[in-house]
């Protein structure tokens, strides 16, 4: 069974909702995606925190076997986000970014991580996953995840990145941003002409739609009773994606579509809890039993 | 083969769009809908028109050997409705509404048309919905579609439609305006218990979500390279989805997916032209082709 390397970022996150409040949950990129990967393959985590970090969610990783090998504790304040969400949870507000230790990232990749063969870069600066990238030994297969705020202010390494990645991955408004292109379709041929032989657009509720060799793959979503708290749902996608690949047998053109499906249903536990709380309780079976009623949802 | 009744408006359409201005085009959801109809089944248009309604599209519903004997044609204007689209083609806005001829609207269903075994309510003001029900004997099953100002201005009257429905369909936003509930499981749940069996709530360019006694099922929508014309999508979705359950053998709970996926894909020709430009043009195997493709790019 392969490993993935995951690079993100891991943070404090404080979200408010109409319903409620929850101060300094573990959040960040691939704190969600690692979690995630973990239900279906060994992970690598490369992050950094302060020494505030809680040692409760040193133990989370470790329950769910991450290596923390890559994980630098440094002297100083841990990424903190805060942010609050409207009624109907699609719009957010960022209340406070304090970058902490943060802002002197620059992993250098212990040994053993080097020939890790599924590299996730997790949404962080490109600089940050040029860097990682860098350092890695022919890796089988890299997929980024990005956000808006790369588009705005470091475009120029963004799309030097597009072009070193098997896959990319971002939300509808970000390819919107990305391509000048309204339409998903078209703006999915300009970002395969960035680099990607894969793309794939998140439509948050509606799921996500892939582009690649094999054509267009229309994934859906899980749908929900109860949204409590969707911070990290596409990084629970990209993680449960790219954990799946790293252990299925048979490449990726074969495995994609259901790597999706998996990621796309543990996105949905992510979305039942504040922070990685629902995501922390879930088995490889609760996935399992969603993926067979997303199943019966949608054939036809 | 059975056929279907379709009442709602039939219209002239002046639509605007960031590229193009078309006067004058055959709209209104009645017309939209019996052109989709039409594609499966034999349909019998119930509507109004005033003099000046021209003589061509008069021809095209008989092109499409749309049963034209509820059709009246009166002294005076036929319903005309302007309208622009933004840039996204989500949002548009009302320039003109004149009601014309519709004012006086209250169809007298020819006596043959009385026993049709399918009923298709479209978009329009729930009181011509009773009427229209109100002179059926015993129908098979009855649809209706409706929109955001009968939930405003006639909501008495649609919620005492909803007891007397097999199914209703109306899209997101609506279903929050009527049911008060953000979450669409929690709308749909809502709506089941003002009456109606099926329930099918309608996403826009994300397809569409099914509930019944079967369970739930997510409808895709075919991604399209270029949206024209949107208006009459939802109309031809409901059109297409009737059409084939008043041909297909074996109950509408055995068949109701099937009649969504054939509605979806008729409201993806719809989009691609101004007004029912696009939609005239096909043939039953323009729509099965689509579907296939539908099929691959769904399949997990």
């Amino acid at each position: 069974m392969s490993s993935v390397l995951i690079v993100g970022s891991t943070a404090l996150d404080s979200i408010k909702t109409p319903k409620a409040e929850n101060p300094r949950l573990l959040g960040g990129s691939a704190s969600h995606a690692a979690v995630a990967a973990s239900l279906f393959a060994p992970v690598r985590l490369v992050g950094i925190v302060g020494e505030d970090f809680p040692k409760k969610y040193l133990a989370l990783y470790e329950r769910h076997a991450i290596d923390l090998g890559g994980l630098q504790i440094r002297p100083g304040k841990t990424f903190h986000w805060a942010g609050e969400y409207e009624v109907n949870m699609n719009n957010r507000r960022t209340l406070t970014t304090e970058l902490g230790v943060f802002e002197t990232f620059k992993p250098d990749l212990p040994d053993a991580y080097r020939d890790t063969p599924f590299v996730l870069l997790a949404n962080i600066g490109p600089d940050l996953q040029h860097h990682v990238l860098d350092q890695m030994k022919r890796p089988k297969l890299v997929f980024a995840d990005t956000m808006d705020l790369w588009i705005n202010i470091a475009l120029p390494s963004l799309v030097r990145l597009l072009k070193r990645l098997d896959g990319f991955v971002l939300n509808d408004s970000e390819a919107r941003a990305l391509t000048g292109e309204d339409n998903l379709l078209s703006g999915l041929k300009r970002l395969h002409g960035m680099g990607p032989r894969y793309v794939i657009i998140k439509l948050g509720s509606h799921g996500s739609i892939l582009s690649g060799p094999g054509g267009l793959f229309l994934c859906p979503a899980y749908p929900l009773a109860k949204v409590v708290d969707p911070t990290g749902a596409g990084d629970s996608f990209v993680g449960g994606m790219m954990g799946y690949l790293a252990t299925a047998r048979g490449g990726v053109e074969r495995n994609l579509r259901e790597a999706m499906i998996l990621g796309s249903v543990t996105a949905s536990f992510c979305c039942e809890g504040f922070g990685l709380n629902r995501t922390d309780k879930i088995r490889r079976s609760d996935v399992s039993k969603r993926v067979a009623e997303l199943r019966r949802m949608t054939k036809f």
